[in-house]
């Protein structure tokens, strides 16, 4: 019944352990913001609290640990925190009068774009906050707010500096972007296979679905089975059909002529990644040989189903394609190779679990590396030799 | 990404504390089901895990407390073990051999029409199982299982036991019901107002359409606003429309003469509760005076919004038809009175979030109070005029 953690403004908090992360966050949700509900952390995922903020909507607050520690268990703190930085829109950065590991953290997460927000926290029982600051401001040419979780002194500032330090495209994104608009009539294919839970529809055609009424679309829903008599039912062939990528081909035999044609993975593409990179990508395909190496990344960690597009279907086209031998290897979650240079193309999921930032982080270190990425939806309207067809 | 957990076959199992519930569970979710999902325990509800049992399908095991603890605490832990069984679709009881308390705990749950599944657990440490069987068949008339969660020994015995005692209609309940078939088109009405949390679908909007793309029909989605040219891009009208309750009255307005009108408050009045005492008490409402007492009843607990409709519209379409002063009060979540026979009336809500044998654990209490009890949909069909003129 929530917005899903995927749409909501990722604002992490980054400080040695100790500087008072978790009671900061406490301290917001207790009383500035209406907390939502609470995940608890594990071995690999830092501490995550979904809330609303007054003025910029859903969030999810990261609690990452602290990046002081030594020896082992420190370095897998140390990953941990960089991981998150990965997803981070807003980065808060709570700091220590010393200031050496802050400065590092301050040029990271500046490297990788994120807006940063200084904070002076335990204002209350800090000996002379005002000239700390000042040192603060000496060495970092920017002032922090002095807080307090403990008096929630500065709670209302730090709302006020998300607000300020919001990225530009945070609300803007849609997922149908320019295709559709009020009152236009859209088909939406989901065939409702082994891949959709009982009882549920997939996060993808939720979201698609819900846009579209927001938009003020008429959105029209059946099964791949059912279409022709759904277009009979319609009184103009629709302005725009959305499939399942897995029955693009088919879809694409079957609609009228003036429909344009899109897949929910393929709009994800754009939304959630980089369409260019990933249409220029899917060519990568054609050139793939018996040795090559593909990495398909599944942003989902559900148990393999026995028809699954990551792990059956899409691996199943390409060896049609390119030959039995094809090496093809499969990550979920939040697994992916640091290093992935030694990959020929990376085929990453639709990733409606992921946010906007960190896909386009994994996009960002395959571009680096100068390895093609593409995503499910691109690969399989270029396998079925229909990209040059289809809306973006 | 899950089935709702008010969907899926709730097994509850019940015993002393330490006789090994939770390690059961344990043995059952870690190798012959596929873990789902943890819901931590909180001070009010049993820990739940969330799997699926092959030859089931979604299953939600509902650990309890342990009930045989004395004082202040142990009386905390009874209630709880009590509600947990309003809620059991099939109970799991392990068995003492002593089964002093064993017994009046199956009587109880046999009260409840709950049926039961006795378990002999510890079977690898215990002295001679088999006599302690035979002696809880001479007291039950029934032979426990017996089973070890340690060596995993009767784990597929538990699945079987599980699959013959299914809820005859546990897996036939049907949202739509037979209202439609395959082929027809069904019209959603669909406001998005503020209680569906940005980039989502409320639950029961969901669940429906996704019942209908499973029955094969063609599910039209609009706006309130967009009915009518919804209603234009279409070559006949639809045979069943499916309206948010809010705007009932207008839909019906709205309405092409051959469309059947229904609101998914009204199918969920039936999937999830008693719709002939729901209909029935209905009438109730205008039997109300001011000195009369309301109880609504909504299942979610979220923070109240400014439209939300159990806390602000309903009782004010209810005290512009009664009266200012009409008493109402409203509990949200688990909570609703032992004893509600001073109320006059309860609103239940639509229920979404709740499984069917929960909300008829309620309708059960309050028949057996002789307080009438009805719910959104049919209180607000009611308070329209159109009651008589809508689908079940």
């Amino acid at each position: 019944m929530m917005t899903p953690n995927s749409n909501r403004l990722h604002i992490a908090l980054f400080g040695r352990r100790n500087s008072g992360k978790s009671s900061l966050i406490n301290a917001l949700t207790g009383q500035d913001v209406a907390l939502v509900s609470d995940t608890p952390g594990t071995t690999t995922d830092p501490v995550l609290k979904a809330m609303e903020i007054q003025g910029v909507g859903p969030c999810l607050f990261i609690d990452t640990p602290g990046y002081d520690d030594e020896g082992e268990l420190g370095e897998m703190r140390m990953t941990r925190t960089l991981k998150a930085a990965e997803k981070t829109d807003i980065a808060i950065l709570l700091c220590h009068p010393d200031m050496d590991k802050e400065l590092q953290w301050l040029q990271r997460l500046k490297e990788k774009n994120i807006p940063v927000i200084l904070l002076l926290n335990k204002a209350d029982i800090l000996e002379d906050a005002a000239s700390i600051a000042s040192v603060i401001k000496n060495k970092t040419g920017e002032s922090p707010l002095i807080v307090s979780a403990n008096t929630r002194q500065g709670m209302e500032d730090i709302r006020r500096a998300i607000i300020r330090r919001l990225p530009e495209d945070f609300d803007a994104q849609s997922i149908t972007g320019k295709l559709v608009s009020a009152g236009d009539l859209v088909l939406l294919v989901m065939p409702q296979d082994i891949q959709a839970p009982k009882g549920r529809l997939i996060l993808p055609q939720a979201q698609t679905l819900r846009e579209l009424l927001d938009k003020k679309c008429i959105a029209v829903s059946c099964t791949t089975d059912q279409m022709e008599v759904t277009l009979q039912a319609l009184s103009r062939p629709p302005k725009l059909i959305i499939t399942d990528s897995q029955v693009f081909k088919t879809v694409y035999e079957r609609k009228p002529a003036e429909s344009k044609l899109t897949s929910f993975s393929v709009l994800f593409a754009a939304y959630k990644g980089d369409i260019g990179y990933y249409t220029a990508s899917a060519a990568t395909i054609g050139t793939l040989k018996e040795t090559s190496r593909v990495l398909i990344a599944e942003a989902c960690t559900h148990a393999p189903l026995s028809e699954d597009i990551g792990r059956v279907k899409l691996p199943r086209m390409l060896r049609q394609k390119i030959g039995e031998e094809l090496q093809i290897d499969i990550v979920s979650g939040n697994d992916f190779p640091a290093n992935p240079e030694k990959y020929d193309l990376i085929i990453q999921c639709g990733a409606c679990m992921f946010n906007r930032k960190y896909v386009l982080s994994r996009i960002a270190q395959a571009k680096e590396q100068k390895v093609p990425m593409t995503n499910y939806g691109i690969a399989i309207a270029w396998l079925s030799g229909i990209l040059d067809k289809i809306e973006f």
